[in-house]
């Protein structure tokens, strides 16, 4: 650990590509793409660590096309290290999925075509897709089941984690365990305890980003991350907006991802360091200023307001990809400036000069469900 | 001049953002946007001038906010050359456009807006735009008029020139004439006369690229592009494929323009120097291999044709951006190479591969029309 202020921590993971300083959030590349980004430009935005999706990729183009290109990252064009999630989330969410102890066959939802997920057949993929970070293979449930199914799925997940990691060979390739356990304080701590005796090179907390509320969120997370060791990377999935990653590293969390900053850059909404706007707004029709007046990324340096909301306004691709530019630097610059302020022991004053600017987004629900 | 070899011009276009080398090619920023390239990667292209069009950004987002911008250029992040047309050609195709000698009334085919256009308009809303070169408000007829309607129709453009060049004010952007005429050899030789008789710092050809053939468009290019003066840019609006560019600059034309290369792309259409291929073929699926294998471009060095086949065929923005840099920077190279020809007295070798390569696309119908 670089350095603790708090519950808040600034670690340093090395991965086979780099390094990655902690805290971190990770753009998502579900399709093997950062959506409406070229690569030169995800790397202007300052990220360090990209996702991809284990359940897509292996449907298109196929796992075996992307291992003839050397795996994700010369495919992609992307030397950054890239994390895979296991496809678990996405197969639990399709509606005719049918799951057993061996693993779930679902229906591919684009084509019909029927398939069969597994905690081996995750790791062979991922494998395949040669990304930095692997995660295992865990059973996801939906929002609102009660304590018993979740307290029995726990324990399915658990052997799911051992089948992983005995399925695992890459040296190249860190894997990641699950902690599951729903809104069940005493499940969390079980998850947990059961995730880190058999032991992973990082944990996630899943499960969340389901519907949950912030304050319900939040209350997860003061039950689990104790739980975790503390030399070990925390990532809590597909989490969020700027004050559930403020709220998130006051916790103990090192690393994030979520389709925010990106499906919102695509319908015209920004980040900025006092708030949102939607730039597709009528108001920012003759607005002069740069999208947001104290960012020095490429869209916020060339162009502005006004001719963002004209390029929405008329239906150009150009839209959507300078916003996302400015909105994944905003996401990058955030955490580094929540680093700085870790590292020079001031994260508190950080926190709450975010509570203060995002004070009206707390409460809402999380408006990004992928 | 800079050197002829054969009918075949390289010369030097000196304009208030700078010189243009010709025979060049101009990628079309409808509205105000190369369709999902961003400016950085325009530049990238090689591209040395683009074009805007005057219909579309004069009522989205309106000239006076172009102008508050000061003007396309910083609006648009672009520090190269424009050129804008007159709004002529795109208000002659609207169906219920009425026109009289004043000019041209239509809706505007998004929201109804009654809107007039005419001479005086054109030249108020292309000097607001600030392009570095504006064209004169013209008459543009439907394929298929018969000669005395256009007769009638080159003397009221000629008249409607003369309205153009006395309406327009600014010393830092050239005022191009427009040649009408149809496929009338001696209607040409007219409008040629009465629009040189004006006098303007360039001039262009149109009435073409509107659904005639290649054959067809040559022969109208070899009854006009002699009667107009040597020592000016000659311009053929609205072409073309490489076959039409080739064979344009060996008439005599120094720039074209045209929505091929990014239109094309957008559909997973790739310009290489052995011909066209459509990336999205099932043929292309594990491909291994660079889109075009002899290009330089940012597309070319960094993906192989599975990757951008995988793109187009999950609908990610990202394939029609890549497609759109390699198709411009594949033209922008293409004019480099005829230009390097010309220089080197080696044109005719130049077009007799060039016919070779694009045999079979010569007789196709121009597949361009905007």
């Amino acid at each position: 650990m670089d350095a603790q202020d708090g519950g808040a921590r600034a670690t340093t993971l090395k991965l086979a590509r780099g390094e990655v300083q902690t805290p971190v959030f990770m753009p998502v590349g579900t399709q093997g793409a950062i959506r409406a980004l070229s690569p030169d430009h995800v790397l202007q935005t300052g990220s360090q660590i990209v996702l991809a999706n284990t359940y897509h990729l292996s449907q298109r183009p196929g796992e075996r096309i992307v291992e003839k290109h050397g795996g994700l990252h010369p495919m992609m064009g992307i030397p950054l290290p890239i994390l895979t999630d296991s496809g678990g989330f996405q197969v639990f969410s399709l509606k005719k999925s049918k799951v057993d102890e061996e693993g779930v066959t679902f229906a591919y939802e684009v084509d019909g075509n029927q398939t069969f997920l597994s905690p081996e057949r995750s790791m062979e993929i991922q494998q395949a897709l040669g990304s930095d970070i692997a995660m295992v293979f865990d059973e996801c449930l939906a929002y609102g089941v009660d304590k018993a199914r979740c307290a029995q799925s726990i324990e399915r997940t658990a052997r799911w984690e051992a089948r992983s990691k005995a399925a695992h060979r890459r040296e190249d390739q860190s894997l990641f365990g699950i902690v599951q356990g729903g809104f069940w304080p005493d499940l969390r701590e079980r998850s947990a305890g059961l995730t880190t005796d058999i032991g992973f090179d990082g944990y996630a907390i899943g499960g969340l980003s389901v519907g949950e509320g912030h304050a319900e969120m939040l209350a997860v997370l003061d039950a689990t991350a104790h739980h975790l060791p503390t030399d070990r990377p925390r990532y809590l999935m597909g989490v969020g907006r700027p004050i559930d990653l403020v709220e998130g590293v006051a916790r103990g969390i090192d690393m994030f991802d979520c389709v925010i900053p990106t499906r919102h850059a695509r319908s015209g909404m920004l980040y900025t360091r006092v708030g949102r706007i939607r730039v597709s707004d009528k108001r920012y029709r003759s607005d002069m200023y740069a999208p947001d007046t104290s960012c020095a990324c490429f869209t916020c340096r060339t162009f502005t307001r006004a001719y963002l909301h004209h390029l929405f306004k008329v239906g150009e691709i150009l839209g959507a990809s300078l916003a996302t530019l400015h909105n994944l630097f905003f996401f990058a610059a955030y955490m580094r400036e929540m680093r700085v302020a870790i590292l020079e022991g001031r994260f508190e004053q950080f926190r709450a000069e975010a509570r203060r600017v995002w004070a009206s987004e707390a409460h809402r629900e999380n408006d990004a469900q992928d």
